[in-house]
């Protein structure tokens, strides 16, 4: 039996009750957070927190700053005997429907955060590398703030990724309607290119990633920051290392885009190596 | 205290239960359809239960087809005592998450039907018609097949919606990428333009109403065929008279778009009364 939390209370899934007038529901009306779970730490948790606050600004969702939310995710990962990684997810929805679709409405919010194990990356996916397919069709609707928000309007992502599987490809890179490389749909991307590391920049229309910026900052620190570019689809046979970064996968290389193979993982593991090392000093070890 | 249906049980909102994991919940994954309940009759339930039929096979959520949709419409009306004119709204999620993000995996999927009491459109919302602007940053993101699914996706709908009501007006006129009119946040348009009648053509990207095809039937059998065009946002002002349909309001005069104010309803009460008519031999009154 699986235990999850709603508005701090921690119970078992049967007995967790989301209303059916709650407007995550009826609208995707709400936020969520992925963070990746170690032992005790929780990564990057308080920049998670602090995008999700800015996000619920944005849409005037109330903020539940007073939630314990690290005391929370270390209760539910114990109460799940989950030994080793786990992923845990944090959605913050407006609450219940309380008639009027304005985003403007008063409302008492929702809070549901899930626990659940997750196996690490294995020095055999990162040899073979993530597969993806460019989405020819479906384009990021860059002209939205919406897509620089991690909200729970999530169809898009689901129905890009779903196709991309069809063809035999784990996921797929998202360009914005002039044709420019956005992001995979749940990982930001950055490659190399004429030796320098680059990732498309925030207006190109993406949900710039916690583990992008962290990404970002670590190389800043070592003197090799990264250059933020905007990158046309037919330019992407000229990258030299491709690779994405998630919060539960945090680097990971690119095998494989559509038929052009890029088998060199050389930087990328060097960044890999420069990214951990940065994150155990923020977080022990 | 208010009742509501969940996969066919009426219950009390408070004992209704919807898992924190459902799909709805996490990813907007899943459809809705808003329905006009006047007495007895549920208008266009058939057409309705068709188009959502139509995207679940899209999406690959299995229909509920057994469900006795208009009996529990019915019963959920006389339980919470609803007089006169009511909405329903039926969601249809792909039901609990099972751990594969993909829109493949097998799932038990949930319906929720709410119904609500709602005041008939009076005389005089109908002489001021409806203010809008038209949205300047947000398009319609017309590279999508899901913005001609009604999704539980809606949160840029609810946004632009808001931003409209900041400035004043109720409702926004959404464009595309190719700035051609495409629909308002909860209806479609309509126009009296060169003395013809026209409604933008569904591959502008639009979500098609079960409102607007019912009145192009209605028209079409009157012998004034509607005609589907794409119209350039600047071409709003040589439109003679504007409207806006969905299934609860069904015909709604556009009094002012911006500053361009459209005071003649001649032709669009007329088209009210062919409609209604039409409606009425449907459904019986």
């Amino acid at each position: 039996m699986a235990y999850v939390a709603i508005n701090g209370r921690i119970l078992p899934e049967e007995e967790a009750c989301l209303s059916p007038l709650d407007r995550g529901f009826l609208y995707g009306d709400g936020l969520f957070e992925t963070l990746k779970v170690v032992g005790k730490r929780v990564f990057f948790l308080d920049r998670h927190l602090e995008r999700m606050r800015e996000a619920a600004r944005f849409l005037r969702i109330p903020f539940p700053a007073d939630l314990d939310f690290l005391g929370i995710i270390q209760d539910l990962k114990k109460k799940n005997e989950i030994t080793g990684e786990a992923s845990a997810k944090i959605c913050l929805s407006r609450g219940r429907h309380e008639g009027s679709l304005s985003l403007y409405t008063p409302s008492s919010p929702t809070v549901v955060i899930l626990t659940t194990q997750r196996a690490s990356t294995s020095p055999t996916d990162w040899d073979k590398g993530l597969t993806v397919t460019v989405e020819g069709d479906v384009h990021q609707n860059d002209s939205s703030s919406l897509c620089r928000l991690k909200t729970l309007n999530y169809l898009p992502y689901l129905l890009v990724r779903t196709r991309a599987q069809e063809q035999g490809f784990e996921d797929a890179i998202l360009t914005n309607t002039a044709n420019e490389i956005c992001e995979c749909t749940t990982s930001n991307l950055f490659f190399f290119r004429e030796g320098r590391l680059e990732t498309p920049e925030v207006s190109c229309g993406l949900l710039p990633g916690v583990l992008r910026e962290a990404l970002m900052k670590c190389m800043e620190k070592a003197g090799e920051p990264v250059r933020e570019v905007k990158l046309a689809r037919e330019a992407l046979p000229s990258c030299d290392e491709i690779f994405v970064t998630n919060s539960l996968v945090e680097v990971l290389p690119v095998g494989r885009v559509d038929q052009d193979e890029y088998p060199v993982r050389e930087r990328t593991r060097r960044v890999l190596g420069l990214f951990q090392a940065y994150r155990d000093t923020l977080h022990g070890d």
